[in-house]
């Protein structure tokens, strides 16, 4: 890193989930909510896990263009929140090793993006915080002892009320209108035909690919469309999504955590019968609740964490961080402090 | 085919779903019951849909050997019924071609795996047939004008009461407990630890794999036992499972078919508790019900289907089969006739 002593040491702030990826650097004299923000692809999962190789090459043009627009020489700390990290990353060493070698950070942080969009949300005071987009999980923390994450177990095993899970409950129930079964919506049937053709063509196209959660989760806007006409099938799944993602948010409060709930996520805004019950069910179980809409998005929380970790003040200094996984921080001089 | 005309005629039967594939060969001495049987591996479906030749390649040992066993010298007709031929298969020109080319087969057809269940369980009587197993699909049908093909929408849009949708809803609950939520199931996530290894483990591997289907039905036997021993959540699921079956049947059974319905599938031994609410379901909407299981299995009815062809009395020569799609057959001298 021949000029990484001549301009300002950035942080480099990355989101990144199945459908995108955000890229952002600070500076002493640009903040989280003032830098440039960079776009790019999302997360390709294959069958070997996640590719690394890829997801180099994503990164590589939008961290140079941030750090370009940030006007700084060199990264001081670079944090990469991701979706899935904890279950699908199988080999940390070597993203901390590429980002290293690529971006030359001093530090390295690998971060759930449901830690990222704790930190972002509720800026890092203790409490919870519930995201929900293609996918739903929900993270209660005081960032010290208590460590709770529910759900994100994905579209197959969980993220109950997530977009796949509403998404899939509105195709099912197309189909059923389609085969003459009960519990069908003739509404939702028209719009599956719409967007994907015939309910074979569906079928052909879902299951060889490999973002089955995000076509799922595609069908999100038209099941809000039917619920907004009166169609009682959509409404009852965006009913049953909001008390779902209630749960998943309750589950999260463990004892020693105060009452305090964000949420993020375009799911949120995908209709006002969703947010409505989610409400309600979590103010009838909890008298005083703190509940609001998160406060900062998932890559202010990466570049948080970063500026944090930057200080020697970031939670992952802490015994919580690193027992619990929720994130591994790499240093080449100090390979032994990844976990 | 220069041994074609030296010893008697066959007729082949293939059986050939997610999991498994079952190969016959009948003769004018060996009917259909008597017919040794030779089991091989299932169909695997890639990023380009049915992979043809590594159909064949699972194919080409098991017909040889059936033929052999059979005493046929050569095959007069070849019937393959198949999981989701009719929304996998893009191109059926090319099966036939592949199965005529290899196995010298006269006449060959393609039929969806629902009718050969179908002709199997009913001995070709009108009615209905609801197969269960890893997916769930009925088919009602007069093999003449009537033809409901009901579900068999795989495990993310459909498949309502099948074995992966009773896995799918176990694995949920165990992880509903092991998160904490509501409507979770100790009994289930010990299972699951058991079958699986950690919640996580089976998150790796399930989104990773092409065969998640069985991955989730693979899960029956323990939601079953849980059931046995007193589960709740385990018993709710089932009884959902055979109220969703009995649906399926009850939208195939049109107007103009006699009240006779047939199941088939592994998936009905599963548990009594399935049984038992599929046909009180039934039995609530159909007074005068005829309801048994099936007489035969869909390899029967795979041979059933051949040697009414081979004889020119198949239902292929209605109007119905060609016209619904239900099958396809092909002759090299009458390539027209492939649909």
């Amino acid at each position: 890193m021949p000029a990484a002593e001549r301009g300002p040491a950035g942080i480099c702030g990355i989101d990144i989930g199945g459908t995108g990826c955000r890229v952002a650097v600070t500076t002493p004299t640009t903040g989280p909510s003032t830098a440039r923000v960079f776009t790019g692809s999302g997360l390709r999962i294959g069958g070997a896990g996640l590719d690394v190789e890829d997801l180099m090459l994503t990164l590589e043009p939008l961290v140079a263009a941030a750090r370009d627009a940030s006007g700084a020489r060199s990264l001081d700390t670079l944090v990469l929140g991701a979706a899935s990290l904890v279950t699908l990353l199988r080999n940390a060493e070597s993203v901390h090793a590429e980002l290293h070698a690529r971006f030359g950070a001093h530090t390295t942080v690998l971060a759930s993006d449901v830690l990222t969009s704790h930190i972002g949300a509720l800026s890092a005071q203790p409490g919870v915080v519930v995201a929900a987009g293609t996918g739903a999980v929900a993270l209660g923390t005081d960032h010290a002892n208590l460590w709770q994450r529910v759900d994100g177990w994905g579209h197959l095993l969980g993220d109950a009320g997530s977009g796949a899970w509403i998404g899939a409950r509105g195709l099912e129930a197309a189909y059923r209108s389609y085969d003459g079964r009960v519990g069908g919506s003739a509404g939702l049937l028209d719009r599956l035909l719409e967007r994907f053709g015939t309910p074979e063509d569906l079928v052909r196209s879902v299951y060889t690919r490999q973002d089955r959660a995000a076509v799922l989760a595609s069908f999100v806007p038209d099941v809000a469309e039917a619920a907004a006409q009166g169609c009682a099938v959509a409404l009852g799944i965006f009913r049953s999504a909001g008390r779902e993602l209630a749960r998943t948010a309750t589950a999260a409060l463990v004892d020693g955590l105060p009452p305090r709930i964000r949420w993020v996520g375009g799911l949120f805004e995908a209709s006002p019968d969703l947010l409505e019950e989610f409400g309600q069910e979590l103010h009838r179980g909890h008298v005083s609740l703190d509940l609001a809409p998160g406060e900062g998005t998932s890559l202010e929380g990466a570049l948080q964490l970063g500026a944090a970790t930057a200080l020697g003040s970031g939670p992952e200094q802490r015994e919580g961080f690193l027992s619990t996984q929720h994130h591994w921080t790499g240093r080449p001089q100090q390979p032994g402090r990844s976990a």
